[in-house]
């Protein structure tokens, strides 16, 4: 049985960790920390977990926790987890950070994006990119993975095979995306109140996100070259949910044509046919929020646009589980060599 | 493994069965009956199975079903399982019911309420009403099992143990609760449209509601004497949960003092501290439905009223699963001689 | 022109307040008082505003309000409008309280629910209840109006004619009642943000709520003796709007037959015919916050039910308006000597 | 008194026109126009005008209709407007049909996106496009007037100024809109149930909804020559609103250089700084439905991203109302020589 220990577990994705961690054949929760939470039972914060969870919150002690535990879950924000990581811990236990302290490995990019000084900036060549559709193999070797954000998550897997087999212009690529808004997290805050949300929907870091630099890093590895593109996040009235909506033009083929739809097709399903957690969908099909919610499910559409010379793409996901605690729990399993799909083989709730 | 057929698979409730059977260790589903959709695809009509179920709709011929599988789910509206069952189809597999057609003995209050003629009056008797916490061991060897309805479950449950111990005059009792949207159906109606439920609450079925005689009938039992209640359900712009607040008068002690706040925890815990499914909430907790959402949980607390001799009982649960499916999924368990929580052992989703 | 102040202006109450004022013909909001926002464009708190009000918020001070405003209303937690009002105040502007604090007359069950200490029950007396289809004579001549709570208004004016009439006992009343998430107020608290609000309905302050009092206090005067009842209120997923659903036993006549259709519409009729804010809905009709979205009617519906030989009364209003600001407003007109409709004469919104 | 006759009322749109109007100081509805309602009481279907409206809905008799009313609006299915007018009707009565039939100059384009064929395609040069902003002179003196699209008014109006300017390259312009469900109308689909909208968001319509065509044909005339853009709605979980973003690639001066702040603004406020019903957002702030709802105001904001050289710009308005229903009474202000804003001179309704 794998020790888990989540730092910040009484943050949205904190405890969808330990949601999920419970219903894990190989895992079980043994550290529910909180500083916010101290000596409190974790139920009384989180009443799902009523008669479920006995435990009571406990100070974020990495030290500590890395003598008790074999895997920590780092749910916090950003600087966090590069304040309290060293060799020493590294050593004890495996980390699976869901922070972006070591998502980005140009250091002085995430300062500027961030606006704070990164405290270890030693480990990130070492960190591994947690997308686990992706890098795979590096993460089942790795010490500490750097879990993707979540509009990262669906924007990188959406575009990821045209930008690889150079049928779109990354350099055109426009993202624009929304999402249910417990990715605001849960400090009380005006503009998160129900009356302010509901019946309502906005544009947000606009032109200055800080997923940006994250998904231009990711998508330019699978370019080869740098790109800069515009990201666009929404905030819309619902709990869960991210849906990407990408435009970039088609690159011609030699005799002036654009790729076909089959041609698309195989492009996607050379690198996600056999993946678990990422549905292609059929043509004239495009992606919902509430076919994947509650699940480690990415489901992605598409769509040719003669008249523009440009392809519409669209992915899906919930930001929660794929966006942030599933894909976490899928790290786990890749880095303890376990089935990849282990607790996280639920079909979407729905309605 | 026992091989599961659905009739009604795609409404709410049937496809709420096949999701939950999904994840059962024990069971599959090998007939997805709707006579809607008969040669769709189930995953065409509720995309959250998409790449993960890939059988076709079939008709509802329960014969042919009888021989075909180990138990049949009718998710369908009443009347229909009435007009199917027969000796030939009982003899061959065990039926769960989730519509009305066998929760009340007496035929004439069926008919009186549904306004509709009963064709198998014959089975009344046999069907066990599957409201699995009081009377699991009959539905341990029923043949069909009437699975009770959505506000029932909710409104007998949290009545129950002060019903049964005379803690409460049952003749005072009056159940007020609200309802998500699911428990309305699929049904493409202008009343149920986003429009029209978002952002109103709306009483229905003032007085004449059919879950009315169910709860009587069951309080009744358990009150050794025949009782006549208010019944109020009320439409709420959210999706799932049941959230109901009961009233009544306490019986007062001989002295004229009041069941106190110990004698009402002990009477809950007579009946309720070995349920998995109940959870008893501590003094001064009330009941949430987001607390429940996708689980088997009913939560129940209650508040003494020293001002008016009254006591408010108020439990929560969601439709979809203790109020339907999950329910249904627990009372096979209990037919099959599993264990009873096997399927359903999970932490409610939350947010 | 009606020189109009408000105190507590970035409330959600007080907002509306300056919206409906903006569009009456004889009244134009001169102060917006905002402690929180001293300085800052009352249009940068609430953007609807831009372009329309240019006022930035003053702080509240009401010695200096009263010299430049015809009337003030205090739109703020309780005991402030208690701690400012003086005869000085009293003798140059009219006050429209929306706080608790001058709406019961015995000060001790006041300081009881309220816990606080009155800091001016000289004016109890004085102040005249807002209820404008009640007490509209008293209210035309008075300085100091007491603003009903939402609940209240709901509460009251959907049982007042039967129990004034004495068709119900009132002792048997029960108001189970249910809110949108305005009426918790503008504050960043955890339990107000969307995720936790969204797909959830709860109850609270069970058999305590502050508006019990008040309800048992104004019904009592209609009844001509105290009375004490239940009263749960619900908070639910949507913006705007309170339902009541009340309960009460009928009072039977001499030859033990029950009040009749006829008898109970009369009654309603006696006292709402005239009334235009309050729609009496046709048999077989009942109130849904949706119909009165953004108005200040109050819809009004019953239900006999011979089985119980009770009564179930419903209520539907805005909270905002004909439970906050559009009643202020409505008193203001009184006050001032305007037609009782001015600038509330609008359609509900819908969808 | 402008005499008013509305086929199609009881749609959203048509009820909205009704709930504008009885406001109106110089208008009313004399004819409740519904083809499926024939006989029933409008406020039977719509009961925010209980007590308010008691007229019946009558048939879609256009040329009775003609000698009844100054006025008529259709709100109806695409088709219907073309198959009824003709020059008698047109030498009584004004016209302003919300649906699409004249909107698009060329029949061709109309018939190809609309599969359908154009009845009346006599009229169409006749017809004025009532974007009232950019067309205000020619809708005074026009006896049909084409009530643009929800999407289309917000795409065109958020973009316009900056293509007038050549500021930006129109053939590189993407709209990603989203729309609140009440753009779906009140028809009884079951993809436009609670339970399907709710919780979810979702693009339809991908490179082939009907309102591309005429974004492009209005945005064409404004650049001078053809353009060809992608245009791509989504549903998203609210009853009202309409945000549009906008990418276009910013048009470099001859030194290089891009257009400054200052140069994006003053090219907004060249079109719109007198225009009661724009409101231009100061820098950094961006539009939100929640500022706009149940208003006639479209708020515009912009980001211009130096890293990418382009420009975002964003849009909201009410679908129903400026989207629809508002601005076909502005149209109806101008054509009768009215103040524009007569009717519609309200703050935006929040919460």
């Amino acid at each position: 049985m794998i020790k888990v220990g989540i730092i910040g577990s009484t943050g949205y994705a904190g405890a969808e960790i330990a949601r999920l961690i419970y219903n894990h054949p190989q895992a079980e929760v043994v550290w529910y920390g909180s500083r916010s939470y101290i000596d409190e039972r974790f139920s009384s914060i989180y009443g799902n977990f009523f008669d479920i969870v006995d435990e009571k919150c406990l100070d974020d002690n990495m030290d500590e926790l890395a003598k008790a535990v074999d895997v920590i879950f780092t749910a916090t924000p950003q600087g966090l987890c590069a304040s309290l990581v060293n060799d020493d811990v590294l050593n004890k236990v495996k980390i699976i950070d869901l922070s972006a302290d070591f998502r980005i490995k140009d250091v002085s990019i995430y300062e500027e994006w961030y606006k704070i000084e990164h405290k270890a900036p030693q480990y990130i060549e070492e960190a591994v990119y947690g997308l686990c559709e992706i890098n795979r193999e590096d993460i089942r070797k790795a010490r500490l993975v750097a879990n993707p954000g979540c509009y990262t998550t669906c924007s990188i897997l959406t575009a990821y095979p045209l930008v690889k087999e150079k049928l779109i212009d990354p350099h055109t690529l426009i993202v624009d995306a929304l999402s249910g808004t417990s990715g605001a997290g849960r400090g009380a805050k005006t503009a998160n109140l129900f009356c302010e949300v509901n019946e309502s929907a906005k544009p947000y870091g606009v032109a200055n996100h800080r997923h940006t630099p994250e998904i231009e890093e990711q998508l330019g590895y699978a370019a080869g070259e740098e790109i800069t593109i515009n990201f666009t996040p929404h905030l819309a009235p619902m709990n869960r949910g991210i849906l990407a909506t990408e435009y970039a033009s088609l690159v011609k083929k030699p005799d002036g044509s654009l790729p076909t739809e089959d041609e698309i097709r195989s492009a996607y399903e050379k690198y996600y046919k056999d993946e678990k957690f990422v549905r292609i969908l059929p043509e004239g099909t495009y992606p919902e929020t509430r076919w994947v919610e509650c699940s480690n499910y990415v489901d992605i559409g598409w769509k040719i646009d003669k008249r523009t010379d440009r392809i519409i793409m669209m992915g899906a996901l919930d930001n929660l589980v794929k966006g942030a605690a599933g894909q976490a729990v899928q790290n786990m399993n890749l880095v303890f060599g376990l089935d990849e799909t282990m607790g996280l083989d639920m079909v979407p709730a729905f309605p």
